[in-house]
């Protein structure tokens, strides 16, 4: 272990910690910002009524590969319009059932994702998210809590490339840089939902999964985590399958960045989420902002959930 | 087989059709009536910014009790919070899965879940519906159709009553009556999604489940086919596991709505949906219009898919 | 919690722990009794060809009623008969799939299901059995080695019963009285395969399983610890849920057989046989010793595995 | 299609149909010829003991590479060594799942999982086998009938090989020259389970999966139907994914040969046996015959099972 590595982490965490911050019962986090009066805000940000759906499809061509165990869905139907089911009048039903990881596909991790030496967000014990699931912190304590203001930072537009490099740590600058060059409706602020894209998505969909799930990606560096802090989102969400960038920037570290946002800030993550037709029609008519609303399925005790989040324009 | 019932199905089919309506390669059906324009106008319908989940929990406690091969999600931890793995500098992750039919919860019914005589919506092949999925008519295919005015129709408090008694059909004029009782915002009109609260769920919430699932229920009349063809609704939604009522109305059939609005009308249909907080929020403000967004996760072939509606006032 | 149940169980672990006995690597504890030379005598007592498979249905109208979070097997098709399968001159062909808790029908518990006090057999600590699965004493460790001498102990029948009461517990006495009653046969020694008869499945097969699963059963007493101790099994077996007599006798305890038995003692458990036909023909020739085969599928990790057993006579 | 490829498809169906050979209503096809004297005559085998499991490990490192919808077993935790669960008096347990296509690993294939032109074993209509299960010809009608005597046939070392190469036909010659080469203890008879080695496992064994599961692979030659139906075997099983060669030999053709054995012979067919220690064992002692015991799980409508069959000598 590197002691620098440690102390970083410490120190990020304990600037940004939301541990109280909305009451020692809480287990909503920065979901808490999404106050109704700007979910009434953003729901006048529909202008065109054009609906982009962010999920990519559940299915067996989807980017898992096995690693951390994550497969992808697998689809089975119960009965099907080739059965001939004992019924009258010429009727006849399909019925169908999922087996999916919760993080196979686009998904929310939930605050009980992640820890940060033993705690999860305000301060409940790792040891809560037992085989039984999750005694706080579930996706479901959050059922309700997903529309607000939608905004995306399309990073690789914005510096004039297809997508982002493997590797490549999007920092503060690249965020703002990316805020300015976008205009007045990206301007980002307290109870928003932020979309980073990176393009990776766009060049897998294009070129094949490859190493996409647990591999190598652009992303989010570890110290944005002051700036997500400052500016009181309501949830953060990326393109690639695990938001910060990779291989990690922290020497020894797996996923520093989750370390800091999930446990302490108390901030919802969303990954693999499909940008690309939504940054195409931003860029078409320079309107960054919309209507967001990402509705989990209330699993009780889930450390997350498979979402379709609507950017509504 | 009665004649006299297959001769009442196959008018009602033939009167509501709408293959062909939106062009042969059509798999959307009514949700066409969901136009960008409506839902630009149903957006401003967000005035107090109170958002209503409609989902039931996912979880062992729901209503499924094996009937008809569906049963209650199962939940399972890939890793949790005690498990010991070896990742540096005091990170841990936990993991999950889901096993469920896709018809266990809250859910829409694909256009490919319910057949008439061997052919689904639009006049496709039945038998398109394998074990491989719906090649047609897929939940995919709507992928981002589930947005738009909603509207409640809480026809069991416009009768003074906590609940319909399971065998109520509900018809023409109880609609009817019940949107003069409502108001003006209760009117229906072309790409609503029409949300019909009977107070079943109500009373499994406080009393157990039973027999709701695939039981005898309260629910719309066959009667109302031609109604609903006429209001050209986007989707019909209801708090019972099967929208009908139950027992079905005509002799010897079963789901004989279902036969009519799927295969035939191309309407999506919603069940299980929880109205309780929602319906007293509306009784108390007298407002039964809202944002409706819906959203289906795209699993590729599948004939529904569970859901989280939010409506937001 | 009471000292004197606490007392009782410290001392009968104590007095059967075989930890070391076979080394400090061992994962095999009492199949280790299973010698190839007992292998060899057991054939011999193929005499007739007859098989008896002891294992249960295996499907959803098996005996899980949700308790302890098991259900009943759930089988789906992945292709079947009726689908159009696009395969060359006339081929044709089904696949399937099963999801089914590892507990819930006919079973051998392996030595990881089942800890004392954080420990497992040999020693080994408890949480080396996480999500991951067992990293040592896992059922595929044993994958060759439940082959041997099977007797059946009727012990229902041997007391002129049908089946035991629910909460009736069988002793050393009983299991002697039985021995005795029929005779030579029925001796049982060092490396046997025990089956023990309570009639309990039979009864359920013939009414319903009811409560059978987790609920009140006839079964071994505590006390028999020490003569399975004694004579040196290979493996126990029994036609109910847990093995053991239920409500369990020592005073606020929870299956503390199985706590002495396979945490210590190393006695592998198995589980829901169905002994009815052999137990017929038993009681038909006067034969109640047989060769035994019962391979447990080698799931890596798996703290037990569903089984087919053959009695063969 | 080639109507050369239908022809010799149909003559040699024909030839070595065994519809009605015992009774129109059975359902366990050559099994048949498994009888109890044979399985008497077979546990005289048994010399010296050693068991051979010839299951592969059932897990994520299986061979299953998405082909045909066939994905490795997935292990779950249902609680685990680490959980705290509330039990009284120092005792833990552990308990776990599985998700598997039921053709992922070991196993046998059932007289439903295979058709000839619309037909399965005795005649019966593929339909039968819809997305309930099998009405008939399912895995569980032959739950007891898979003991007799077992033969290794180590084709690979009687040439002189680790491994045959994919593509290579098992002929009858190459039958009978490995019967030669092996001696006395090799020769086949009625109801025999005979176990044909290519070596192709064991070369996946040290150098990997790669194409295994649904790749090309050496396998018996379309022209042993014949052989296999004159000696009258119980069943017939080898250490591949698909027991036949492939690439097919008869032109445009998808396992013909399963074509001839599954649905006209009645021969239930094993895939993917570990046959190695066995094989090096025989090699040792000169002896390839032994006591072999094969439970499949009676999964109820099931197409086929995973199993751990035992070579007992």
């Amino acid at each position: 272990m590197s002691t620098k590595t440690d102390q970083a982490i410490d120190e990020a965490a304990r600037r940004t910690r939301n541990w109280g911050r909305w009451g020692e019962d809480d287990e909503r986090g920065t979901l808490n910002f999404a106050t109704p009066e700007r979910i009434v805000a953003a729901a006048r940000l529909v202008r065109t009524g054009r609906v982009f759906p962010l999920a990519i499809p559940f299915d067996q061509q989807g980017p898992q590969s096995g690693l951390h165990g994550r497969f992808n869905p697998i689809h089975g139907m119960a009965f099907d319009g080739g059965d001939q089911l004992p019924l009258p009048h010429g009727i006849g039903f399909a019925d169908d059932t999922v087996f999916m990881p919760l993080q196979c596909a686009t998904q929310w991790d939930a605050l009980s994702h992640c820890f940060d030496r033993g705690r999860m967000y305000n301060g409940r014990d790792a040891r809560e998210v037992s085989s039984l699931g999750a005694r706080h912190n579930g996706i479901e304590k959050v059922a309700g809590c997903f529309a607000g203001r939608g905004v995306l930072l399309d990073v690789a537009r914005s510096k004039g490339l297809d997508d982002l490099a493997p590797g490549t740590a999007i920092g503060e600058a690249d965020l703002e840089g990316c805020i300015t060059a976008q205009g007045d409706s990206a301007r980002v602020g307290t109870g928003d939902f932020v979309l980073v894209r990176t393009g990776q998505m766009g060049r897998c969909l294009r070129e094949g999964w490859g190493g996409f799930a647990g591999g190598d990606a652009p992303g989010l560096s570890f110290g944005t985590a002051d700036w997500l802090h400052r500016k009181e989102l309501a949830a953060i969400a990326t393109d690639t399958w695990g938001m910060e960038v990779r291989p990690n920037e922290l020497e020894d570290s797996f996923q520093p960045l989750h370390q800091v946002l999930l446990p302490n800030m108390g901030l919802h993550i969303g990954e693999i989420f499909d940008l690309e037709a939504l940054a195409t029609d931003c860029a078409s008519d320079g309107v960054y902002e919309f209507f967001f609303v990402a509705p989990p399925l209330p699993i009780t005790g889930a450390v997350g959930s498979p979402i379709n989040p609507y950017a509504i324009k």
